[in-house]
């Protein structure tokens, strides 16, 4: 059992980071707040995303048996109907055998999905990232945009003291890069790896932040991570490199 | 012969709200104003639509012989002119053997249609409702839309002093109820239907108001009424209820 | 080798008008600025596209030899690459055997096409327009609208003191027009002609200015005038007339 209440735009944006690695997915609800961990299908990308307790308005974690309820949910069918609903005001939270979702008047009963249907919870990869880049989340999107124009990876690494972004069709390029001194911040060793744009794109789309970090290496994977409400919501982001065949 | 100035807006409202039900339709001219009473093809849903005279900035209604002039439009094509012309300022409307619809410098003559291929007016069934209901429109517009989600019908109804609005699809369920108190009115009888949710969502789409008026009975049909223009547009919609198959 | 700055928005106009008659072109450069002339596949649409030095906001045109350089540019795909990128603040334009776009920190780098394999530019023919009309673009750009609702050609002229627009499709007709005194300016003789809707449609939505100018005659080209940037850019269409068939 379990109760909360939430902004209604600030639960869409989490589920929308959630749908952009997985529909379906875990979620660990205990009494610091809600944790999804999940790879796609493909076993390309991987969320790990934190949903503190601070970010809701009310929360009762009422388990008694143990510290941690698990449940299974699909989070693409809670992210439709956020979309049609109301946007603005608060979200209720109940969990019984079903997860009712409240917005005003409307009580939306979305069935659990059974566990065991459901992928085991990832370990998280040991990894070591050499290089670790802060920049402006509206920047990277527009870059993503553009290099979805062009064909279906790009290419992310450090250079020296310049961050770039490359994108390449048959006969045009695009390359987006940064100095030390126009980014937030840039530490670390030369980077230099290729990713699938579709993975990249899609969360983009849920970065409605103002920064992002991005953790890289050579032909290593990238760590992305951006946080909302005050940081009471953490994201992050593992993609698998894509091997260059030149 | 007739000629009348309407505000545009209003216009494209009114258009609207016929076309939820008939694409085609019988219009009826008079000194107080315009009326459409029509039954889609499927006879599940009749628009019983009213446009007095006072909604007018100029009314001349110059039918010498009778009082009344009877044509026959077709409304959805009225809707898309309307759509892509000027929204703002008037309209003039004159008809002789065609309808002029006169937006600005730009004169668009719709051709009538022959009344006798058009169904005839239909007569408004003998319904006595046990039960009235008054709420926001908008929280009525939002429901349908998360109705539509889910399944192809919904159950509206009330229950001692609760309105309510049900909808499901194998997994999940939406209800949707409002208190006697927080409705703008709740009077009758305990009530229980089931609708088509196409219908009752072209309908919806319409209601462009503050508030509308539904009324209900079990296993019944569904009245839904609104105005605009300050009560000068009255436009009542009937909906034949669903046989529950359960 | 060229290098120039300019508004965004100001080059994603100009390419908008471009591509409304041939998505890829020949481009000239000159110290004077940009000249872009040519004709649509089907020989029916012409462009003749002068954007000013004064247009840009730095302008260094580096090419020795001759006072003039001619590429071939893929116009259609930079409108794609501005529709994504920055909207505001400066575009740099870079020229040496490819074309460099720089929007803040990202450059796309164009492929130029090779000129022996795009149309030789066309010479404008000699015309003679007994008719000129000034009116309000975005009256223009509605009707339009409305006549692509009816058919796939709109009849264009004036009649003594009237300009009008008319369109008809199988049951309905559509007539714009405005008396001398309504038009921002009307000379000439009587005129008719009919034309594509599916050309100036597309000419018409790059017509985001206060006026356009036309010039007509009796079953004789139309040639469509406007200018951007206070005048820094001026866009000329010329469109063959329909043959009458009735």
């Amino acid at each position: 059992m379990f109760r909360a209440r939430i902004d209604a735009s600030l639960l869409k944006e989490c589920v929308d980071a959630i749908t952009a690695v997985v529909d379906e997915s875990r979620l660990k609800i205990s009494d610091d707040g809600w944790r999804v961990r999940a790879v796609d299908a493909a076993n390309v990308a991987l969320i790990d995303f934190e949903l503190r307790r601070e970010a809701f308005d009310e929360y009762e974690n009422q388990t008694d048996e143990e510290q941690e309820t698990e449940i299974g949910i699909d989070f693409s069918k809670l992210s439709d109907i956020l979309r049609v609903g109301w946007r603005k005001g608060d979200i209720t939270l109940e969990l019984n055998d079903k997860l009712h979702v409240k917005m005003n008047a409307l009580s939306y009963t979305l069935s659990l999905i059974s566990i065991e249907t459901l992928r085991k919870e990832p370990k998280l990869p040991s990894l070591e990232f050499p290089t670790r880049v802060v920049l402006d989340a509206e920047d990277f999107r527009k870059v993503i945009k553009v290099a979805e124009k062009m064909g279906d990876h790009i290419v992310m690494g450090v250079s020296g003291d310049v961050f770039f972004m490359e994108a390449e069709s048959e006969m045009d390029s695009m390359r987006f890069e940064l100095r030390r001194e126009e980014l937030l911040s840039l530490s670390g060793d030369n980077a230099r790896s290729i990713f699938s744009l579709d993975y990249i794109a899609a969360m983009s789309r849920a970065m409605n932040v103002e920064t992002v970090t991005l953790y890289l290496g050579t032909d290593y994977p990238l760590r992305i991570e951006f946080e909302l409400a005050d940081g009471a919501v953490h994201i992050m982001y593992l993609l698998a490199p894509r091997i260059e065949s030149e």
